[in-house]
C-alpha cells in the first residue's frame, strides 16, 4: 500500500483518497453484483495526470478501473482486484461547441444532462438517452444506447474521436472531426464499448443534432405483444421518423398504473415519440396510426400537451422504481438482450412464460425498434434459491437470443454479469478480442476481470 | 514457385491459375498506381477453401491479396510483393434475404448491382453507392461510401456481421444479426476498412432499407462555393431528408456540358435527391428551396420525370469520363479528403487555386453533406515533372485537411497512395493499429505494404 504515497507525490495529495467513505462509494455500481473496495481513488485534473497514473500503475502492475458516476448495470466499475479507481469528476469541462459541424468536445466527466443544458443555447441536443444521467466517458465505455437509438443511433455512432490514455501512459487520438473517414483502422469503434479494458478516455468529440421543430408523443394499446411488434416493423419499413418506440408488456403496465397513478389499459403498449416538422409530422403520424390500426390497435392516444407527454415518459422511466417500490428488501436484477426484430415477439413471450414458471415477478420493457428488451427482476440477494432461479432465468433468456442470431446484451454491456456468455456468443472471435487487448495492455492492468474470464 | 503445385493439390487444379492474362488482370486497380503481377490467382468456392489457402500461405509466409473487382482507387489490390491474389468471383451467392429484419446475407463476390436487383423484389434496396458496381466484399474492405451516405451512412454502418478468415486459417464471426450490441469488442467496425490487411471476408450480413415512396431530384445553382456549402449546412440543420447532395464546381460543370450535351449554368451547383413520402417531401422540398434562396440560389430546378433525373445523375457520374475524354494519353489521378463541414468551402477554394497555380486541370466534386470531396486530375504518367506537381498538389490538399481536423481520405481508403500520410494523421495511434494487425497476422502475410509503410 506504499504505492498510495507514491501516487500522492505524482499528482498531489489532494487528488488521492483512501477515505473509507470514498472507497465505499467506488466499490459498486447500480447493479446487484457484489461490491469490492479499491485500494485508492484518484481524481485527476487533466490528461497528463491520467497518463502519469497509468504509466505508474503499469510499471507496478496495479489494477486500474476508470469510474464515471457508477450508473452501470453489470458491475463494470467494481474493482474486484483492488487497485486504483480513477474518478473523472474533476474532468468535467465542455471544451468546444461547433454548431456548424454538429460537434462538441467534452471531457469524460461531463454528464449528458450537463451537456444538453449547454447545447440548448445553440438549438442542439445530444441524442443518447440511457435513462440515468451518466457521464459521457462512461457512456462511451459501455456503448450506451436507450430510447432514442432507433432514430439517432447508439453511443458508438456519436463518437467521432476519443483521446485515450493507454496502459503504458501513451496518449492517442482514435479519430478526427469528420463525418466519415477511410484512413487507417477504425479504432474509435473498438474503444467505444471496451469498458475500460483497453484504456482510459480523457476527451470525446461527439456528434449532436438540431432540436426537432415538433415533438409528439402517443400511446398505442394492442391485444398482443406480436401485434405491437408487427406495428413497429411496419412503421420502420415505411421510414416514419419515430424517435422513440418503447414496448411495455401488460404486467408492467399494471405496475405503472399502481405506482404512477395512471389509468392506462393493462395490455401490451407502445410508447411512441415523433420528431419532425409540423407538416411532415402530421402526415407521418396519420400513417403510423393507420399501420397500428391494421395491427388491431385498440387505442391510439396522443399526449398533446407537454405535461401529459412528460407524464408518459416519466411513467416509462419509473417502471423500475414501480417494481422496487412494491418489493421492499429485494434488489433489482436487470438483464438485457437484443435479437433480430423478427424474433423479438417470440422472445418476449418466452421470457414472460419463463418468469411465470419460475415464480419471479418483474417488468418487461423494450427498445423494440432496436430488437432490444430488458427484464427487471426483483430478487432477494440473501435467498440462494431465488438467486439461482434468477440466474437460470437470465441464462435462459440469453440462450434464446444467441440461438436466434441475437446478442447477450444490447446496451448494458458485459462487465462481470455477461462475461460467462462471451465464448458462447463470440466463439473464436473472443480470442481475437483478447489478442487486441494484449496488444495495448500486455500487463492486463486495465479493468481486469471484466468482459473476459 | 512450386507452392503453386501445392495450392492445386489443396483446392483443385481448376481453382488455381498462372495464366499470364489472368495474372495481368490481377496486377492493377483503376488507379494510376504502378501495376505488379501476383505469382498466382486462386478462385475459391467456399470459406473452407479460403481457410486452406490462408493457412497454407501463413505456414509458408506467402503474401495474400484479397481481390473483388479491382475498382479500388489507391492501389489496394496490387500485389507488390507477388504471392497469391484471391479472386472471390465464384463466391457470389446471395445467401438469405430477411425483409422483416432489413437484413441480407451475401458472399463477398456479390456486386451491389446484383444485390439491388434481387432486393427490388422485396421493395428493399442496399444504400451504399460508390459509383462503381463494386463487390460487397471489396466495399467492406475499403469502407466505401458515396453519394447516399449523407442519409443512410457509410459501408461500416451497414455491416452487421462479417465472416472473416484470419491469416492462420481460423474462421470467425465478428458480429450478429442485431441492430446493436454491447457484447465484447466491436471488431466488425475494425475489420471494415482494413483493406485486406487483417483477414479475408467470406460472408457479410448487411443492413438494407425500404425503397422510398417518392424520389425527387433537383439542381441548385449558386454564385459561390461558400453559398452552396452554407445551404447544405442549413438543410442538414433543418433535418431535411436529403438522400444525396453533391457539389460540382464551376469548372467541372463546364466539362459536364461539353461531354454530356447538357446546358447547365457554369457555376457552383448542388445536385440534390430527396427520398420520402409524397406529403412529407413536398413540405421538405419547399423548405430546402427556401433555405437555398436565403443563400442567394440563382436557379432551383426540379428534374421531375425519371428521364431528366437519370440524366442529372448520369452527368454527375460521368464527370470523371468528361475529363478523361478531353485528355487523351493522360491518366486519372483521383484524390479524396474529408473535413469538418465548416472547413469545406475554404478547402475547395484553396484546392482550385492550387490547381490553377500548378497549371493542372481537373474536376472538383464533393459529397458535401459528409464534408468529403474529390479532385480528379488528368496527368501524363510519363512526364516526371507533371507527376511531381500532381503528387505535391495531393500533399497540399491532404495537409490542408489534416491541419483542420480532417482526414486524408474520406472513402477511397489508404492502399498504397495514402500510406505516407498515416503517421501525420494518426500519430501514435498508428502504432496501436500496427499492434492490432500483428495480433491477428503475426507473419504479415495479409496484403503487405498497404496502409502501413
Amino acid at each position: 500500500m506504499d504505492f498510495v504515497q507514491e501516487l500522492r507525490g505524482l499528482i498531489g495529495e489532494e487528488s488521492v483518497s483512501t477515505n473509507p467513505t470514498v472507497l465505499e462509494h467506488h466499490s459498486h455500481d447500480e447493479s446487484y453484483h457484489t461490491p469490492h473496495l479499491p485500494d485508492v481513488v484518484v481524481f485527476p485534473k487533466n490528461t497528463e495526470e491520467v497518463s502519469k497514473v497509468l504509466h505508474f500503475a503499469n510499471e507496478h502492475r496495479i489494477p486500474i478501473v476508470p469510474y464515471g458516476l457508477g450508473t452501470s448495470l453489470e458491475g463494470h466499475v467494481i474493482p474486484y482486484q483492488g487497485g486504483i479507481s480513477i474518478d473523472f469528476q474533476l474532468m468535467n469541462q465542455i471544451l468546444e461547441v461547433r454548431p456548424q459541424d454538429f460537434l462538441v468536445k467534452v471531457q469524460p466527466g461531463v454528464t449528458r444532462g450537463q451537456l444538453n443544458k449547454e447545447l440548448k443555447k445553440y438549438g442542439l441536443f445530444f441524442t443518447v438517452d440511457p435513462g440515468a444521467d451518466a457521464t459521457l466517458g462512461g457512456m462511451a465505455a459501455t456503448n450506451a444506447s436507450g430510447t432514442t437509438s432507433v432514430r439517432y443511433g447508439i453511443m458508438r455512432d456519436q463518437v467521432r474521436d476519443l483521446e485515450v490514455v493507454l496502459a503504458d501512459g501513451r496518449v492517442i487520438h482514435t479519430g478526427s472531426m469528420t463525418a466519415k473517414s477511410s484512413s487507417g483502422y477504425h479504432t474509435t469503434g473498438l474503444f467505444v464499448g471496451s469498458e475500460g479494458t483497453l484504456g482510459a478516455f480523457t476527451e470525446l468529440t461527439l456528434k449532436v443534432y438540431g432540436i426537432p421543430e415538433v415533438i409528439l408523443a402517443a400511446r398505442a394499446v394492442f391485444p398482443t405483444v406480436e401485434e405491437a411488434v408487427s406495428t413497429v416493423v411496419d412503421i420502420l419499413s415505411a421510414g416514419i421518423g419515430v424517435a422513440r418506440i418503447e414496448l411495455v408488456d401488460a404486467r408492467s403496465i399494471q405496475q405503472v398504473n399502481l405506482y404512477s397513478q395512471t389509468n392506462y389499459p393493462e395490455k401490451p403498449t407502445l410508447f411512441i415519440e415523433f420528431h419532425g416538422n409540423e407538416q411532415g409530422l402530421n402526415y407521418e403520424v396519420d400513417f403510423a396510426k393507420k399501420l397500428a390500426d391494421e395491427n388491431h390497435c385498440e387505442q391510439f392516444i396522443f399526449e398533446t400537451n407537454s405535461k401529459e407527454r412528460a407524464q408518459l415518459w416519466e411513467a416509462r422511466h419509473n417502471l423500475a422504481y414501480a417494481f422496487i417500490h412494491r418489493s421492499p428488501g429485494k434488489k433489482m436484477m436487470v438483464t438485457d438482450v437484443v435479437l433480430p426484430i423478427s424474433e423479438l415477439a417470440g422472445s418476449i413471450k418466452d421470457a414472460r412464460k419463463a418468469m411465470d414458471d419460475a415464480g419471479i415477478d418483474g417488468a418487461i420493457l423494450g427498445h423494440v425498434g432496436d430488437g432490444n428488451y430488458h427484464i427487471i427482476l426483483m430478487i432477494d440477494l440473501d435467498n440462494p434459491e431465488e438467486m439461482l432461479k434468477a440466474e437460470s432465468l437470465n441464462k435462459h433468456i440469453v440462450d434464446y437470443a444467441i440461438t436466434r442470431g441475437g446478442s447477450c446484451t444490447g446496451e448494458h454491456g458485459v462487465g462481470i454479469g455477461k462475461a460467462k456468455y462471451q465464448r458462447r456468443e463470440h466463439g473464436d472471435a473472443l480470442d481475437v478480442m483478447k489478442a487486441f487487448k494484449a496488444a495495448v495492455d500486455p500487463n492486463g492492468i486495465m479493468n481486469p476481470g471484466k468482459i473476459f474470464i
